[in-house]
């Protein structure tokens, strides 16, 4: 367990308040996005373009709460744990779990730059997005490239401008773009319409991985009146077979063969599943197909060949790994999440690995190469693998004093607003 | 293989021309629905309620077909193999398979009575229902009742209508109710709802199974309108994952401890991820859920209590067979439709179970036994033990000469109309 190097490539930020300072003209200074603290309620929202959002500072943070205090109710940045929004605590954050690398999605910007795609101000919205990349790829993935893979968003709102900043961001050495699951719930064209093949060729072009995270794509399901919110956390993994069925049997694909799509927190254990399906239907269903509609291949080596499919915890899978293909499964953290097994990550993946008697050869593809080749980014540039351990970076953590404990919210705010940490008046 | 015994819990009968015709009183004898052949398309088309339909007649009864002629191009009775819409053929096509019993699901009707459903003359809708569930139950299955799991149908539009449906129904041996996996998604209250608890309870009271067929609740998922026909057929099974997370989650299987579910068609192999992530979010997710609102058991294990999986082929799910739970896997036939393995299904299952080393307990629970215990149903009651093995039942259709070569619909049409089958002038 010592041993392992853990790269995750599904962990989340909470953007911190100062997020803008740096990155955008004088003129938009009031137009972005900003934080703004509700005295009477405590509660800090963002406030942007007429909407408020104080959802970054509850569910979307749980990573320093005891379980009693989960829940749906927002709060303030003093309640966080700081590794949520403090770029440098969450490098302790993650010496203390023994992560070497991780990936980060936004919190506010939303998975698909939902912010921004919704604000009516478009000149606005542009600026705020771009600034949200440069924030995250200079600033947050900067302050640390070795321990940072930089992810990226798209202007969803119109294919040319989302060519142009897949490149712009491209060109500072940003590895992914994160895109909706499924778009045409949201009102956008899907993947089967081609209305996206310029982006993804432009993603071809650059060398990015498309990430595809879950919930995003939620309402792809509809569900009862009556649904309990149990069914947003269970189901959101089933999703990702749609989204796996509209990018395979729809032109996707095949027309772009050197597209790579990473099916965020989408888990494995369906992956087997849905292969013998395909398999079967694609040879059963002959009347529909092309005997090389696939290239001659069947579907699931289609989809082995573009997608890597990310778990947190996931036993059923592991023990049919073969069946999955070894080369694309990668594991993941998913930091600051209720989902996450931070602090105790090695020892709940080891565990899981063990159960499934995988080899060590087979872990070390698991939990860091698979992830590396196919978000192309080299662990070992910054860092000496000796130094990339899970014993290594603990014992760091150890060394600098990372309290791992779990605090009451209002525990987080004493002490935080006593270190002046998140406080935003 | 010889000596498996082969009970399918998931086949289809195309309704015969005749069916109505001593099921009904005089004055509704024009106002149920009836087949009229059109003489210059060739088709047969059943009308009700000023309703045309002629999907029975095409990719719902492919069986005896060549491949390259399957397709959504519907016929006539006299293209089809005889065993789709003639009991006595049936139970020929059954021995020649080595089945020995079989749940027969409607077509013309609709899995869910639709078709009746749908019809605005509700009076006439109800009688054509009920003479649907005479027809089925004591003709079709009455003709041979050692051979037919009986399963009857309710009316959707009014749960009291449905309460007294399943009550007569049940009184005359029915086993099962067919139903929508998700009503909610035509228009219907949900399992949440409570809507549904007089007929859920009246169905514990006669001893009888929801049977929940795969393919009725597609349209919970909003697909691309660019979305190939592929799409339908690959992901139906995946929507049983959202059904069993609507009964589980709700309050329905918990309300009704007594009440069995069969997820007709819906695959196995979902069922370990499924398992993995229900568990662990009741453990994880604590603040969401009572420690006993699942009566102190786990979910999976609530799952395992109320719910039959059923599958035609399923190699990833066989190979966690011990992490679903050996007692509620079911094998299904699922003749005549295209993915049923029909005539070589002991060959079929045999290859499966062999690559995933089951044992002989094991294939006779998944191949006859879970069914006949949870349907209650008694294979041994007409049929010796010894009759009822495949090699007893292929033997008897060689005597009897049963011919399973596949053949052009043309071909069909000639031998089928020269003896006087299935013609409907």
């Amino acid at each position: 367990m010592d041993d392992m190097i853990l790269v995750s490539i599904d962990d989340h930020m909470v953007e911190p308040p100062d997020m803008y300072d740096n990155h955008v003209p004088d003129k938009y200074r009031d137009l972005v996005p900003k934080v703004v603290h509700n005295a009477e309620t405590g509660v800090d929202e963002w406030e942007f373009a007429g909407n408020k959002s104080s959802t970054p500072f509850g569910m979307a943070a749980t990573v320093g709460w005891p379980k009693d205090e989960w829940g749906f109710n927002p709060g303030s940045y003093t309640e966080l744990r700081p590794g949520c929004f403090d770029v440098h605590e969450r490098v302790r954050d993650m010496d203390a779990n023994g992560v070497l690398g991780s990936m980060n999605f936004p919190t506010m910007a939303g998975f698909n730059a939902r912010t921004f795609s919704e604000a009516g101000d478009k000149d606005t919205a542009l600026v705020a997005l771009r600034a949200y990349n440069d924030w995250a790829i200079d600033e947050w993935c900067g302050a640390h490239p070795d321990r940072f893979i930089p992810l990226g968003l798209v202007p969803m709102w119109d294919v040319d401008l989302a060519v142009a900043e897949v490149h712009r961001i491209g060109a500072k050495g940003c590895r992914s773009v994160s895109f909706l699951e499924t778009p045409h719930v949201q009102g956008f064209p899907s993947f089967l319409s081609g209305y996206w093949d310029p982006m993804l060729a432009a993603m071809c072009d650059e060398n990015m991985v498309l990430s595809l995270h879950i919930g995003a794509g939620f309402d792809v399901i509809r569900r009862p009146d009556e649904a309990p919110v149990d069914h947003l956390m269970v189901l959101a993994c089933q999703i990702s077979a749609i989204t796996a069925q509209d990018l395979l049997f729809g032109p996707t694909l095949r027309r772009f063969p050197d597209l790579r799509i990473a099916l965020s927190e989408g888990g494995i254990g369906w992956i087997p599943f849905y292969f013998d399906r395909i398999d079967r239907h694609f040879q059963n269903q002959s009347w529909l197909h092309e005997r090389d509609d696939f290239g001659g291949k069947l579907p699931s080596e289609v989809f082995r060949e573009h997608i890597l499919a990310c778990f947190i915890t996931d036993p059923s899978g592991l023990l049919l790994r073969d069946r999955i293909g070894l080369d694309i499964i990668a594991w993941e953290c998913d930091y600051p999440h209720t989902d996450t097994t931070w602090p105790e990550s090695p020892e709940f993946a080891w565990n899981e690995f063990q159960e499934a008697s995988c080899t060590d050869d087979e872990i070390h593809k698991i939990t860091w190469e698979n992830a590396c080749r196919f978000f192309d980014w080299d662990p070992f540039r910054h860092t000496a693998r000796e130094d990339a351990t899970v014993a290594a970076l603990r014992a760091r953590a150890e060394q600098a004093q990372v309290d791992v404990t779990r605090m009451p919210r209002a525990e987080w705010k004493i002490r935080n607003e006593a270190a002046g940490v998140g406080v935003t008046s």
